[in-house]
């Protein structure tokens, strides 16, 4: 008689786009002039053209596969050793950080990431998330057994939410508990905080004196625009012994539909077995990726490498500039709109508190009825998240000043 | 206190393929001559161009990415709609069988479904290998903590293993005992066997007796030649209320670089909560993949596309009537050695018993240094593999021939 993983019935209502991609359909059934004006700025997916110098290497790339002497089948599970020493060059050594190629694991991406690094990690763990939170990693540590079940306000029992409010301006501080393992994101997703050297020094000494983990998501770091931000975890002293970074080309490339990314397992990382030996994750996170993955794809991965030839960098730059530009429209707006707003400077990312009371989802139908614009619910991402909403930036010019427009002229 | 997952501390050695790779590495290092002549028959990867067919929509899939209309970010977690129907229609409705486009979930290889498949399934079930296995189905349930330690054979205690040897023809027959999930895969890596009709039909029934389920790896169904032979776990009736089944395009296409398989999830399947309440297993691998995956890459899903165009599926024929000549000359040439030899006629693998006692790691040594050629140990795949190996012809012609005549040439 087989039996399924009841932790999966633990989890709540659906992962959340899945859930706006309902409601957005049964809008546009519903309302096919207002379906004709739908300005998407809901899930964090970029819009504008893969640049030129990526197109280029994976044109190349398919006319390797189409010669006997050039072709590649399986690749290393780790990543080809070029794409990682680029990876270790580029983003790490060159900025004075301490990474090897055999710490870099090269993926289809951090949302698969993220979620499979619980694999590797005991279910002893107390497990900590901030709040509001990107629903992968609450979801995941549901669905890995880790949580009771969820309570009246969606937070799960055994899961330590860390809470971002105003007062902290969306950067919580480390908790008077214990805890194991700690995600955090920084450029924040959904809230567009960004954390200081200060902040995250102190997450790291947190980490060092209860020989907790960091789990730090760098999804968004080539947002940060003011020099005195940290883009990596590892620009704090002591952090190759308690982190593991997450890095994402879904924002920076614009690869959402690409699929690329990496993890870093620093060597010098530790945790403990059952009986209290001390043990490097490294190989366990090599042999998890080489029993359950195959290596991303060959063309992709010629994709991402040329994110860091010269044309690329400039591409991808240009590309950022632009979204910045209208996170820039977009923040303002909200603003003049007499709203309070966090994120949008180092992040492509509005955070937005809406007015009267009203609940998220009350804000997201809304802004869909109204203004027929697509946001995210604030409560989508945590409990704490409620009566807020996220604004993407990932868009057309057009669309980010058309939507600014309907925002300005909404009665807030 | 950061905890890791003992479980992974009971897996033996390395993953094979890893050390098949260590031992070539070293013995090129040490024999430059013999490093220039070697043939790799090891490893089941393919060697043949991408058919064109393929590369052509992969070229036009990268072109959509360079422009604003044609761009594709995020696409859907379980596969754009036009390729489930496209694995649909021809994999299984014009066959006559009954899948629909929600049963099936595209990802980027089967290694990764075999091994993710065990994250909706409860840590009570008892599982069933075959052996020998594809080395995944088990350390996978290792990692998960299904089992118990290896003992001296290196077969891992709370699992159940099926003989398969030559007595049986390597097609292991349903157990005595009650379990509650079988692995089966035919045509069969690593023993080249295939399952008749009847075979499968008495596994399916003791399946629905038994409420169990089967995971059933059809990866190499393309290889089959014999219009007698199921190709797919549907053709038995019943199935649907069973079995899971997994799709590669690795080894008809040449995916093994480009990355893109898909399993089915029938409606019909259900498995036990742990209260004894009967449950669908479709809505938690769609949970899962929400949750864990993003979707293959764009440009990867239009690739799988075209190996149903009639253009595709004229060159994926080819490819395997290439592979499959290179089988026969393989076959051929360790039959007149006077060797024991199983599959290669309805599949990619022949498998090959030693001669004089000797273990199958001194077979890989000796085929190694004496006839510069790489085949996979068949004790890598399970204690009932020992004595035995396994030929890939995943090969060039040249190369296939060369090798024949080299293994023609060695003292059996």
């Amino acid at each position: 008689m087989a039996y399924l993983n009841d932790n999966y019935l633990k989890l709540r209502a659906g992962y959340l786009f899945p859930e706006i991609g309902r409601r957005v359909k049964a809008f546009c059934d519903a309302n096919p002039e207002g379906a004709k004006r739908l300005i998407r700025c809901g899930i964090g997916d970029v819009t504008e053209p893969l640049p030129a110098a990526v197109r280029e290497a994976m044109h190349r790339a398919v006319d390797d596969l189409g010669q006997r002497e050039s072709f590649h089948g399986y690749g290393p599970e780790q990543g080809y050793e070029w794409l990682r020493k680029a990876f270790a060059e580029h983003d790490y050594r060159r900025r004075g950080l301490e990474v090897s190629e055999d710490e870099i694991f090269v993926s289809d991406g951090s949302k698969c990431d993220t979620g499979n690094i619980l694999d590797i990690l005991g279910s002893q763990n107390r497990i900590a998330v901030t709040d509001p939170v990107y629903p992968v990693y609450v979801d995941t540590n549901v669905m890995a057994g880790h949580t009771g079940e969820a309570g009246d306000s969606g937070a799960y029992e055994g899961l330590t939410y860390l809470v971002g409010n105003e007062a902290n301006g969306f950067v919580p501080g480390v908790p008077e508990e214990k805890v194991d393992v700690v995600y955090l994101c920084f450029p924040n997703n959904p809230t567009g905080a960004v954390a200081t050297r200060e902040q995250l020094v102190k997450w790291v000494e947190y980490a060092r004196a209860n020989d907790a983990i960091i789990l730090f998501d760098a999804a968004y770091e080539a947002y940060i625009s003011d020099p005195a931000l940290p883009h990596s975890i590892y620009e704090i002293p002591g952090a190759r012994e308690c982190a593991i970074e997450f890095r994402s080309f879904s924002k920076n490339g614009g690869f959402t539909g690409v699929r690329c990314a990496f993890t870093v397992v620093p060597k010098a990382l530790e945790a403990r077995t059952a009986s209290g030996e001390k043990r490097a994750l490294n190989p366990l996170w090599n042999r998890r990726m080489s029993t359950k993955f195959n290596g991303a794809s060959y063309v992709v991965q010629r994709a991402a490498e040329a994110i860091y030839s010269p044309a690329g960098q400039e591409q991808v730059e240009a590309l950022i500039a632009h979204y910045m530009g209208n996170a820039k429209i977009l923040r303002d707006c909200v603003t003049q709109a007499g709203l309070k707003v966090w994120g949008g400077e180092n992040a492509p990312y509005i955070w937005v508190k809406g007015s009267q009371g009203a609940t998220s989802w009350q804000i997201f139908d809304r802004m869909l009825s109204e203004a027929n614009i697509v946001i995210t619910p604030g409560s989508g991402f945590g409990a704490a998240g409620e009566g807020y909403f996220r604004i993407s930036a990932f868009n057309s010019r057009a669309n980010a000043e058309e939507a600014a427009r309907r925002i300005g002229a909404m009665a807030w």
